[in-house]
Formats: C-alpha cells, structure tokens, sequence
C-alpha cells in the first residue's frame, strides 16, 4: 500500500477525526485541580476505550496521582514509543475567555479554521494527531506499521509526581528503541522542526541577612548594612558588560554549534525583531557575540527570577530591612552539570558577603541539557519527510524551555526522544482562548504518516 | 527661692506625679485608628484641665482630626514654647504584650523601676515630665519662671495632618523665642543629649518595564531584557566600594563638622561596636572614611527601603517579568536641596538603562536638613545644667531621623527647636511592652527645672 492511501484516508477522515477530538476536548481534564481528578480519570478512560477500538491492548493503570494510559501494539521493525499528556492546564481568568473552554467549537479566523478550548494545542490535539495516524493506517493496511507503545500521561500540567516511579517500575515494559514526543511547535509557525537541544535548569534561591531585625532608617541607616544593597551587588555581577556570566567555571561544557547546526539555523532566517516585537521589546539582550537564536537554544543563561526585600506595599516605610532574598535559574546546554553550577555560584555569591551578611541557599531543580543523539534513522527520516508535508525544509531545532520527560526517558530508559509537534506561536497555551490550528491537526496527522512510513 | 527649692518638691511630689502619669496613660488615644477618636478627645480634655488646675489658659481646639491642646502662661523673660503629643502609636501585636498596654503598672526590672504602658515613653512620660516641672516650680514660687505656650499634638504618629494649616492659621499665637521639643532621648541611655542636627529625606520610588508581560523564561531567556537584571545593576552603582554614593552632586552642600562638634562627638565615646552587636553586626557600613556617629547623624545616606520584582512566593517560577521596582530613600544633611537631588537621581537612573527599559518614577516627600541655630543662650544654658542632673556632661548631637514638626517650627514660626527628652535605647517604642524608666521620668521633671532656672 502506498503512502498516498493513508494520506488520502486522513483527509477524508478529517471531520470524523475533529469529532473525536472534541469529545476529548469536552472532559475538563485539569490535573492541578483535586476537584477534577474524575475528569482525569474520564480522560484516561476515554484514550483507553478509543485505543482499544483500534485493536490496541491499552489499560489505565492507577498512580498515586492521575492514571497513566499505556497501549503496546506488537510488530516487527523499530520499536517506538508515544508519548503525550492529557491532562490541561487551568482555565482561569475565565472571563477572558470568548466560549466556554470545555465547549469546544471550530472557529472562522482571519489565519483560518482553529479548534478552540483549553487542551486544543496543549496537548489533546497533538496527542491525537498521532493516534489519528495510527487510525488511519490500520484502516489502509490493517495492520500497524511498526512495534509503538503508547504512553499518556495526567499530569504533565502539575508537575509530573507519579512519572519518575511509574517509569522506574516499568522499565522493562516501556523501553523502545526511541521516543516520540509530540508537545512542541512549529519554528515561527511554519518550519517543521524536530527538536534535538533541550537546555537545562538549575534554580537557586538566594537568602542574605543582615541586621538580626528590621531596623528604622534614620536611626541606623548609613552604619548598619543593608542586606538589599548588597544583594543588588552580587546580582547585577552576574552578568559582565558583554552578558556573558560571571560565575566561574559557567562555562565549562558549553559546546560551540556544530558547522552544520550553525548552517541549519542560519537557513531559518530567524526574525528576531518580530519574535522581541511581540513582546515589546527590540534589542536582543544576551551575549552580545552570539545570535538571538542561539541565546534561546544553545547558550547558557542566568535570570533573575525573583526578588523581595524590605517594604513593597504602598507609599513608603523607612525601613533597613533584616533580609533580601532572590530567586535566580540558570538555563543550561551541552555537558554543563547543574550540581557544580551550584557549587561554583554558592562559593561565588559567599566570596561576594560582607563579614556582617550571612547567607542561606535553597536549590530548586538541577536537570542538565538535553542532547538528543540524532543517530538514530528516525531523525533523517522525519527530517526528509516533514520537508514534503510543510513545504519548508525540517531544521533540527533547539529548545529554550525544559521538557522533563525527555531527560527522563534518557536516564531511566536510556532512549532518546524525537520531538516533534504541529503548535504555531498564536495558540496561547495555558492562556485564556487556547486553540489549535486545523491545519495543525490534520497535517500534523498526515506528518505522523510520513514519518512511520519512513521509519518502519 | 532656690532651684533647690523645686528640686525638692519635685522629689516629694513624683509619687503623685506618676499617679498623674498612669491616669493619662490610662486613655487609649491611639490616633491613627478612627475607633479611638473619642479616646484622643478624652486625652486632650484631661490635659487641658489639668494645666486648668495649674492656672493655666488652656483650651482644646478642634481641628479636622484630633484636637491641638493650646495653653498660655503670660509673664516676662524669655517666651518659650513646649512641645508633645498626646497620642500614642497602635499596640498590635497585643499578644506579645505582657499586661494590657492601657493598664500602666510601676514594675520592678533588673535594670531598675519602670513604667510600664503604650506612651509611657513615646510620648506621655516626656510630655509630663515638662507639665510637672511647672507644676512644682508654681509650687515653690507661685509663678511660672518664664512665658511659656503648651503645644500637645494628637496627630504625630499618624502622620501630622493638621500640624500645619493649624499652625499657619495660628502663627500669632504660637510664635515663641523657641521652641522646647520633647520627644527624644539620651545618647546611648545616659549622656543627655541636645539635638541640634535632623537629617532630611528624600524618597523615590522607581518602576522599570521591559518586555510588555511577564515571559517564560525558557521560552525568552538569554534573549529578552530581564529589568530585574536591570535594576539591580542600579541600584548596585549607588554606592561604590568605599561607599560614598555615586548620584552626581549628590555631596552638594553637605558641610563637615566644625571642629567644635568634632571634639564633643570624639568626647561621647561613642561605643559603635555595642550600637551595632545590638542588632547583630559588627563593621560599621557607611563612608569607610568616617567615624560610625558622623554616619548616623552627620553624613548622607542612601538606603534600598524596598525592592521587588518577578515571583516571590514560595517556591519556584521561571518567570522573566515584565516589570521590577524599588523604594530608594536619601537622608540629606547641611544645605543638600532634596529637589535638585530627586532631578540628579532620575537623571542618573535613566542614563543607566538600556534602550528597551523604560522608567516611572514616584517622589514620596522631600525634606530638608534642620540644622538648628545654637546661638540662642538656652541652647548653653540647658547644656550647662543638664550634665549637673545626669552626672554626664551634655552633647550637641545629631538624629539621624527625622522630626518634621522642628523643620515647620522654623520655616512656618521661624523659630529653632531645642529638642531633649530622657527616653532610653531600651524603651521599645512603638514595640510591645513599652516602657520609661521612673528616672527617666523622674530627672527629666528635674532637668527641666534646671532648664527653665538657667533660661527664665
């Protein structure tokens, strides 16, 4: 049977394939929510019943949190694995948004059709591209077109809790030979990209204390010392006049681009003006030698995430506060360890301490970067094929957030994941109004076709 | 009749006299709390009699908020108007009182016989301390030593409101040769000390925006300006290492101490390492070339009252935000203008910031230095006689806060402030358990007599 066949069936199945989604989109699947943890479970087993209806041995099986889905198709050739989540993020401020976000509908726009309710692009909609690629390829061959494990996730949207156990017990049943991970997007939401980078996090919280209570200004201000003035100094040394980071030894294990990655990108014609434009703003700020795409994908950073110190209400008090505190994150790539990175900035802020300033440290997270090994066939394959379906070349693409579950899949599995997915920019994902393009959904479906075609 | 005489009398009369004490601390004139307003009134009406009872042209005038006591004793000499308020500050938190802050209690401490209540010190105690003074000096002589006005506030702790139209609308009657202030203490609890200089204040309030909302800090960081990185860079250029502050012409006007000054301060023995293990430090944190008194009373400062920006909850939140503020204030001495500072500071801000942050500044009050004339002979006088009462010779000093009420002493009745007072490090006003030591009380009814004695 040809690719075509399928390809012909997704595009007549589309209206069947868009009911289904709504009828997923319809369960308020909100795992942050104790209140709605029947929803989740209603989700759960809706996936379970669908799966089953394509002939694939799929259970809910119980966490301590909401129920994961698994399904196994047997078969020969590459064994893969899908994953996605089918729990959504909540939908406050209601009121901003223009329909009831659980009554999804398909909306005329001026950019064309979108299906919108909370879950659409994130992740419903991408989820059930790839089980709409497996409908459709069973109903051409009746058979599947390779070894796939299905893999759904409840609770991606709150933190994940039961995902690192339910993988450890399940090591045996879950390994694949790759996984794939479809919760990301389209580069400018229109160059398929597979993403291959995924950088690291490291937060720290940075506590100083000064005077052992808060102190009137007038009385002490100009002998006692201020623990805000000095973490503004240790603060604004974090980066030198260049951006670059001035903890030392930051940078060890940040590797340069590759000539071909660097050729790769520059090809996307990134338009930073616009990406920094929607946001207000026009100047890149990072390492002033380096491109804006390679700030958000490849270079390390340090952001100040929070700070408080002193009085913050209204007017004003005359305050010398006992404590200032800060919270900052380091995003990282390449071989950097987050646990030395933790070490250097502590010896780094403490060497920075006045003899009257103490100092507490909490750490919150240290994940390193992900880099997928794209040896594996799949990735040129999916690269090949997704040129064909969105008209523009695939890039291997770098990611500037964390997506846990990769490293995961790595470290408990030992398998890399390819993660690949349809989103556009506009789709304001856990935002009020949350929709997915159509033609996410269907050319993503039929990506999903082309990509186990090729790699079967 | 000899000060001998009254001195006596004062020693005879200070059972009574603390009766008198309790009955007033008994009225819970706590100002800035609406529910207490009858309870201010009650405080003026029975301070109003009981200079009634002295024979004393006393009245309560209403005003807007509470009443203004104004009491007139007509005579020959030198005219001086006393100052204090009758208010007292709110007694939250009341469970880490000991006894109910209106039940006033003589207690017996290590440190000697206290009294125990809110006000005790701040400031009915040192109200009183001048009223009995007079009280046993009409005794002893049938007279009043001098022409005195009785000025009682019942505004001061929360926020004066009225203190100026009333003394704008009343400059005839409230004008004196000078004004005695009684609403501070001894240096370091036993030198008396003779406030001559008040630091002014200046408070400004910056706000700086980058990115129009609050980005995900994988998604934009390393990219999009942070205006937490921003403002920290600010604000650690206030000072530079040896902590002089860096605003241009910020150091305008401000005068070095005369030589004289220098020799008394150097006489106080200023114990800096106990004033600061008080609060637990040790390093004095002002301009390193200057001794830790000229930094509390003499010199300018700049102080981060408040700082906040991004997520500051517990936990974490990658969180690249929109907008991060500070409350930045200046204790301003000698002739430093607060409004051509306030320029200077915006000014220098704004240089700071790069092209994409964009700055509100809010001003919150601008005020002064008050560096008193010390040429009127009570200023020697008093000095002279205070060092008999307390066995330690008395100081011109600074106060590193600020005492509004003598800047509009001079620049609404152009008259100098004198302000004494007796309260003690340890007296915790405005804190739970409020007290003022019977010395304190009871030598500061003496040291007034031997004031009024040296002045009349």
């Amino acid at each position: 049977m040809s690719l075509d066949a399928t390809l012909a069936r997704i595009d007549a199945d589309l209206p069947d394939a868009l009911d289904r989604l709504m009828a997923l989109l319809r369960i308020p699947s909100i795992s942050t929510d104790p209140a709605y943890a029947a929803q989740c479970k209603q989700a759960a087993d809706w996936l379970v019943a669908d799966l089953q209806g394509l002939g694939i041995a799929a259970e809910s099986r119980a966490t301590p949190g909401h129920p994961m889905v698994v399904g196994h198709v047997e078969g020969d050739g590459p064994h893969v694995l899908f994953y996605g989540h089918y729990d959504v993020q909540p939908v406050d401020p209601l009121n901003l948004w223009h329909r009831d976000p659980f009554d999804p509908a398909i909306e005329d726009t001026p950019k064309g059709r979108v299906i919108r309710a909370r879950g659409a692009a994130d992740d419903k909609g991408q989820l059930m591209s790839f089980v709409e690629a497996c409908r459709a390829w069973k109903a051409v061959h009746g058979t599947m077109p390779c070894r796939i494990t299905f893999f759904f996730e409840g609770e991606e949207e709150s933190g994940s809790p039961s995902l690192i156990p339910f993988m450890e017990a399940h090591k045996d049943e879950l390994k694949a030979d790759i996984a794939l991970i479809c919760d990301t997007g389209l580069f400018e939401s229109r160059v398929p990209a597979i993403i291959t980078q995924l950088r690291g996090l490291l937060g720290e919280e940075i506590l100083l204390t000064g005077p052992d209570k808060d102190l009137h200004s007038g009385m002490y201000g100009g002998a006692a010392i201020n623990p805000i003035r000095v973490l503004t100094k240790v603060l604004a040394n974090l980066h030198d006049d260049r951006c670059r980071i001035q903890v030392p030894h930051f940078y060890d294990g940040v590797p340069e681009l590759t000539p071909e990655m660097q050729a790769q990108w520059q090809a996307l014609n990134f338009d930073h003006a616009a990406f920094l434009g929607d946001v207000g703003l026009s100047i890149p700020a990072g390492e002033q030698d380096r491109s804006a795409l390679e700030m958000i994908w490849s270079r390390p950073t340090a952001e100040i995430n929070g700070i408080k110190g002193g009085y913050t209400g209204d007017g004003f008090k005359t305050v010398l506060p006992s404590k200032a505190s800060a919270k900052v994150s380091f995003r990282l790539v390449g071989q950097q360890d987050p646990h030395k990175i933790r070490a250097h900035f502590r010896s780094w802020v403490q060497a920075q301490l006045p003899e009257d300033v103490k100092v507490e440290f909490h750490g919150h997270g240290a994940s390193p970067a992900g880099q997928m090994t794209t040896t594996h066939p799949a990735f040129e394959s999916a690269r090949a094929v997704l040129g064909a379906e969105w008209g523009h070349e695939a890039a291997f693409a770098g990611c500037g957030g964390s997506i846990p579950v990769a490293g995961y899949f790595k470290s408990i599995l030992g398998m890399d994941s390819m993660l690949v997915g349809w989103g556009k920019d506009d789709d304001q994902i856990h935002s009020p109004n949350e929709k997915y393009d159509v033609e996410s959904f269907h050319k993503g479906i039929r990506s999903w076709a082309r990509i186990l075609d090729a790699i079967r």
